[in-house]
């Protein structure tokens, strides 16, 4: 193993990390090839440091397979059908699984007729929206991926839970060293920075959250109670989540705004969510049209890279540069998780009796950063 | 003509408005068709309220007709076509012409197979980005619209001037009243509002602009000076600028990032911008597919306006509802243009030898609000 960065302590194999998943959910009852699509997942958002949509979110899903509102196994059907649109109901099963179908059919019906959008019903928790637009851009297409979630958001004007933190992500094929990734929820910060604040007695700042008043808060226990998050950019975050709400849950023919169910408060419930996956394929046009795109996105990312930076800052960057070298590095030198998700998942391996107790980190790496 | 909404003073009716602008843009050589396009768009946007993206614009159009920038004649070409996907060349008209192309073809594809996408190299202004959504929306379809534009931002991160507004824009179509319209420029604030603060020696606030150091600044002739506006939401309306960049200039073979020539500097420069059309028809699903959709964009909008609101805010609203609003009232009542803008078009009609010195305010309507 090489050396790992300055700036993290060394980690888990990403290969073991997987490999101990897969048994998780294959404990829990997913088919092995199912288990391999959900662990290959979350061990890539722990590669990227995004350890909220990481191994970190076994702990639930198995929840959610023992209390019914997540199925292990059955069909991925599909419900209608057209050249460059169809729309499967992804029949409560873990989401990657029906995502990873919608993103090989996307591809396919790209290629064929030069853009196609695929829905998802039926759905809940994908994982990182971003990691599925970029497996779309990994293999030459310019790719979307976008869901809507249980409501965790006041609407812009309103003083209530309405709307979930809706992310929107687009990827973009690159002749360098990687994809453009662009990825943003649609609230101002995160709900574990609100549950971590808390944790820690922190303030946080006015443009976050919304207490059970109704009014801004300052105090993060205030924010956990309220469960109201502000959308990012205030009436233009609203807007953003507003159209992710349509474009995945309405299009689908799924779940919209309040009657998402809550993943984590309501396990047993099946949260009927939507998701949507676009992939346009410049190449369906000429092998020249498809590099000259790939092209121009490298020629964007050395300007963007050559900019002058700011004081303080080593280099500006471009959407999905810091999670990509990231991921390079942890490649190497392996997951630094940090030592709450490490006990969470021994705690779930423990009781799927899988592994006996230390699981990957039985070897010489240790523990957690 | 009905009594005017309390809040707005009567203005000039949008027939004779578009009227007007229509004989403008024909005597600054367009055929007929082309300035009818260009002016429908202009006057929607002023009926809506966007008086930025309105007639306001003609003087930039004209004085760009004068000294090459854009062309009033020519064709619009198709550079590449498969069955959803197609990329147009603008030829450097007045970029509402090419755009009303891309929307019939992009809706034509759509119809055909359920969703295509058509790109815009050689183009320059389209007005407003939620325009061109919407006209998809009212036909039926999920309509999206893009456009980069000359750089007017800072990267996140950086210190000089390097990306633009670079707006994104989604419409659904509705069962009910108007469709929803999203659309979001990826600035904190207009260029406008800084250049109105500055006529005014007002300071604005640290999240709009950085001075000619690089550094925020709160002075509204400093952020004029610099042209350096700040992306909303931080990190994040950066990456969905740099989507947005990609999605269009790359993804049509046109320019991007500092390449893209500024509409106003340099008014004989073609820009060679690129624009981004998507229509997507769930009716190609079947016709109840198509429904379903629009009455869940429908249910939506109800379960938004039924949400309770902030103290001093009359009803939470869905993305487009004010504009949808304003237009109705418009529509019966007339627009009342600011001052500056009437004695403006005014201006540019008497270099043209239009219709008098004062166009469609001669009548009863007298001046503007």
């Amino acid at each position: 193993m090489s050396a790992p960065a300055a700036s993290e302590a060394p980690g888990v194999p990403a290969d073991r990390l997987r490999d101990f998943a897969v048994a998780i959910l294959e404990a829990a009852g997913l088919p092995a090839a199912d288990a391999r699509v959900v662990a290959d997942s979350l061990v890539d958002a722990d590669l990227r440091g995004i350890h909220s949509h990481g191994v970190s979110r076994l702990g639930i899903y198995v929840q959610r397979l023992d209390a019914g509102g997540n199925r292990a196994q059955g069909p991925v059907t599909v419900v209608a059908d057209a050249p460059s649109l169809a729309v499967l109901d992804g029949g409560d099963l873990l989401s990657q699984v029906p995502s990873a179908r919608a993103v090989a059919l996307a591809v396919e019906k790209a290629r064929a007729t030069g853009c196609a959008a695929v829905s998802v019903r039926g759905a809940a928790h994908f994982g990182a929206a971003g990691y599925w637009a970029r497996l779309i851009a990994e293999q030459g297409l310019l790719g979307m991926a976008s869901t809507n979630t249980s409501p965790l958001m006041a609407p812009w004007g309103g003083v209530t839970t309405a709307i979930g933190t809706n992310p929107l992500a687009m990827a973009f094929p690159s002749s360098g060293e990687a994809p453009v990734v662009m990825d943003v929820a649609t609230s101002e910060t995160t709900w574990g920075a609100v549950v971590n604040a808390s944790a820690a007695g922190a303030a946080i700042p006015d443009t976050w959250a919304l207490g059970r008043d109704g009014a801004v808060t300052t105090s993060a226990s205030e924010a956990v109670a309220a469960r109201r998050l502000l959308p990012f950019g205030r009436h233009k975050g609203y807007a953003i989540a507003v159209g992710v709400e349509l474009l995945t849950g309405a299009l689908a023919g799924a779940r919209c705004l309040s009657q998402v169910a809550d993943m984590y408060g309501e396990p047993e419930a099946p949260m009927g969510a939507g998701l949507f996956f676009l992939a346009l394929d410049p190449g369906r046009l000429s092998p020249a049209a498809g590099q000259a795109f790939a092209d121009a996105v490298r020629d964007a990312q050395r300007e963007l890279n050559g900019l002058p930076p700011a004081a303080g800052v080593e280099r500006v960057l471009w959407p999905g540069q810091p999670e990509a070298e990231r991921a390079a590095r942890r490649r190497a030198n392996g997951i630094p998780l940090p030592a709450p998700i490490v006990e969470d998942v021994r705690r779930v391996a423990a009781g799927l009796g899988v592994a006996g107790d230390r699981g990957p980190w039985a070897g010489a790496e240790g523990g957690a950063a």
